[in-house]
């Protein structure tokens, strides 16, 4: 019998090498015979993608929390509808950079919305569709920024309108990070960031295999 | 003491008469020596305009219903906050080409969502704000597609997806701008579109002169 789809998402501060991991284990997943679709949010279908420059870019202020937190939710539901959904139901592994909990983080805990509001708009915008595992990489808020810090340096227009919001707002992300985490610890993991990318890769590839194991495949 | 703001709706199918009428009333409000903020949905604020382009061109299936949805309440709420509010703080008349029951009609009646799917969606984004009046235009589906049409035959990269759902669609649309009319009569008032332009003018500011007489303006 075919194999089911598996939908998993990479969640985390700025910095917190999510891109190398998702590499990293799209690479594992090949490996073991299955296909692989690597998508990222905001963005991760046509549509969505013209709605990620609306997001990312421009002055930290360009939109309320409220007016951002829509358009997330707007340019989520098409990459579910025209991506997610689709490879799943072609038996396919999904690896996206940030989902859903990204929005509870960033507008329901960073800027005070409210996990509950954000949940709410998840539910009439996705009927509350989930990944199947939420790997949360969690490192010092510092030491997210100095690496994200680096990456967008010599980068002009570049997609860094959240990296710009300052470090208390990093912190309450960081902090709401971890309570999603705590309030459904069966489908979020917390992976511990800091060290070399080949340890974060072992710890990765173990949780996940404990999931696939949790779930027969 | 300076008179209260004022926030007048014009809703209605393709093809209504609403800009013309909109621009009479606006000049009827400054020989009474009120000022007036004449803007428009989706649209009205400098990042509304940029999700507007999103919305209106392109391919008819470019969003399903929700994202739709979502990306008007995404422009409305940017719209609200930064054009509508300040506008009406500072005593002014805004008269507004559409606002939030468009969304009702549209993506609730015309697409299928349901009347109350979009009531929900209008509660979160903008705390169910509304209009202290909305005019109704209504006239026959084929009149107001044939208008519609004949002012987008010669342009392109028209703002025109709407216009192309087909005359179903915008049947729905009509039949779901009189039912939201008959759930709020004291906000929502219908309308008759036909005739010539000066008779609708003298429909709509005797109904505007009874609105704010209910107001004891």
């Amino acid at each position: 019998m075919d194999k089911p789809g598996l939908f998993i998402s990479f969640e985390g501060g700025e910095g917190s090498g999510k891109s190398t991991q998702i590499r990293c284990l799209e690479n594992w997943f090949r490996e073991n015979g299955r296909d692989v679709v690597v998508t990222r949010e905001p963005g991760g279908s046509p549509g969505a993608e013209e709605i990620r420059t609306l997001l990312l870019t421009g002055d930290p202020g360009r939109w309320d929390a409220v007016t951002e937190a829509l358009l997330m939710f707007a340019s989520r539901r098409d990459h579910v509808e025209r991506t997610i959904r689709p490879a799943l139901a072609d038996g396919k592994v999904v690896l996206c950079d940030r989902f859903a909990d990204s929005s509870v983080a960033y507008q329901g805990y960073g800027h005070g919305l409210g996990a509950d509001y954000i949940r709410n708009l998840w539910a009439l915008a996705i009927d509350g569709f989930k990944p199947d595992l939420t790997l949360m990489f969690d490192l010092p808020v510092e030491v997210g920024l100095e690496r994200a810090g680096a990456r967008f340096a010599n980068v002009s227009a570049a997609e860094d309108r959240f990296e710009r919001m300052g470090i208390e707002f990093h912190q309450r992300l960081r902090d709401g990070f971890r309570e999603i985490a705590a309030s459904e610890p069966e489908r979020c993991r917390i992976i511990d960031a800091q060290g070399d990318v080949k340890a974060v890769t072992e710890r990765v590839i173990a949780t996940v295999q404990e999931c696939l194991a949790g779930q027969g495949v």
